[in-house]
């Protein structure tokens, strides 16, 4: 049966210290909520801490990766999907996600916030600026929460999850 | 010998009527100047109207569809590029273009201002919210002009064709 | 209106000189019916040879690139497509084309070939060995047609654009 | 670490009996030696037998889905990659395979070795007519080899894998 899988997207490049500690944290509850962790790929940034927090708790990791071969994939992927699409790919990143999960932002983070709009999907956002929460809500897109940590994300994702 | 292609982004649901005057404005002027338009090639909001503008003014359009059809096309596009693969396309739409220009702001308009800054391509906005523009301008993306007439748009682009 | 988009499938890399022949020969023949030229877009083999032939009869030429970038363009592209996607482009190519011609046979040409079986387009079929030709007649896919010389190809689409 | 991910490839529409017979064979022998299935995810023909092959023998499943949702997913599949790309997604296919099997050969299946051809892979074949042996042997790609039993082809495949 399909298993759960939930998105977490962030900077690959330039993240803060902060964007890297939230998203090593949210891998890693992410994997022992049994669920599977996507993200691009890369080694690199968000993508890398997310990474390794789930691996270090266990969990299982998907790695959608813009390339067509492994040189730039981070060693906390298990499942490798490899695209040779570029940044094409962010679409399969949202569309494969159950939850996605914003944590910084970067422009390919914001093009993937955006791709999940029209997809429909749960978003949740963390280690937003001000002036980047601004401009989402002015979008009035319902399925968009702002959440302060990461337990918080992964109550919010339960009880998405349950409700679905 | 490859034609300049200039691509115009924006809402193609619930567009301002701003967004349309703007949009057909924008592409009547690309027509005049003898570039050539790309949108996404649906025909509904800002796709729409600028290959209205365009074809009215005796221009040539390219239209990416995110369909493998032509049911929602746009009857003023004239190459029809079917890619059926739905929002992922938008990637295609910026890499096509030789300077993005985004007039007005939907959820994928910005998905596709987000893929060109990946691409490092240069972008003009218009019609753009107080809220966008302070989110944008945090990016502090350099290739990025915010103008405020169509005119304005194409002296720009101007310019930055010469300087290639 | 969508103009009439004509595709020209062949190998890229080690083409025969009859392959190349050909392309150019078909590529000048599709310009002289005011049809636009669709290739892959690369400076190789069939697609640079049917482009060629495009452009010295006036003709119009999209090419469909595997790449972000113009690096690996044919100078006889109009209207270059830049999708990123490397070999994924391939369904594109056949997508956007109202009948695809296949002259010569290499593995990407084959794959399109079969994409535009799953599209169920009209394909045609030049400069075959007899061992392709007996794969693809076990196919027994109604639209697909053989053909001996441009010529008679052009004359295949003129009744098939017809009928439509 | 990367899992070791095997592609199985086959007709998802018409496939004979042998095919399904073959694929839910390969599947759990592929369960059984600890890889990856990967498939295209369908709930179809050779796909869903691959699945079927696979779960029941403890395995775990990768479908790598042409659409934006699980409506045609087969329920053996444990990670869902939806990719909203049609067939445009047989290109991640093989790229995302260490070794490409096809069992069976229909249009989106020779799209797939041919892809699998272009990115260098190996591919092994299973249950394909003389003809169809007769055309890939022509084109004398080097990591091409025929097998005649799912046995035989794990057996291949563990040599492969060790002279990486």
């Amino acid at each position: 049966m399909a298993q759960t899988i939930i998105g977490i997207m962030g900077p690959g490049d330039n993240p803060s210290q902060q964007d890297l500690d939230c998203a090593y944290e949210l891998g890693s509850l992410i994997a022992k909520e049994k669920w599977i962790l996507l993200t691009g790929g890369r080694n690199a940034g968000v993508m890398e801490a997310a990474g390794k927090g789930a691996k270090e708790s266990g969990g299982t990791t998907i790695g959608i990766l813009p390339d067509e071969d492994r040189k730039r994939m981070s060693q906390f992927v298990d499942i490798p999907i490899l695209t040779g699409m570029g940044s094409a790919r962010n679409a399969i990143n949202v569309l494969s996600s159950d939850v996605v999960i914003a944590c910084g932002c970067g422009a390919g983070t914001m093009s993937e916030i955006m791709l999940a709009i029209k997809a429909g999907k749960n978003i949740l956002l963390l280690n937003q600026t001000d002036k980047t929460i601004a401009f989402l809500k002015e979008l009035e897109y319902p399925n968009l929460l702002f959440v302060k940590t990461p337990g918080q994300a992964v109550a919010e994702i339960r009880t998405l999850l349950k409700n679905r």
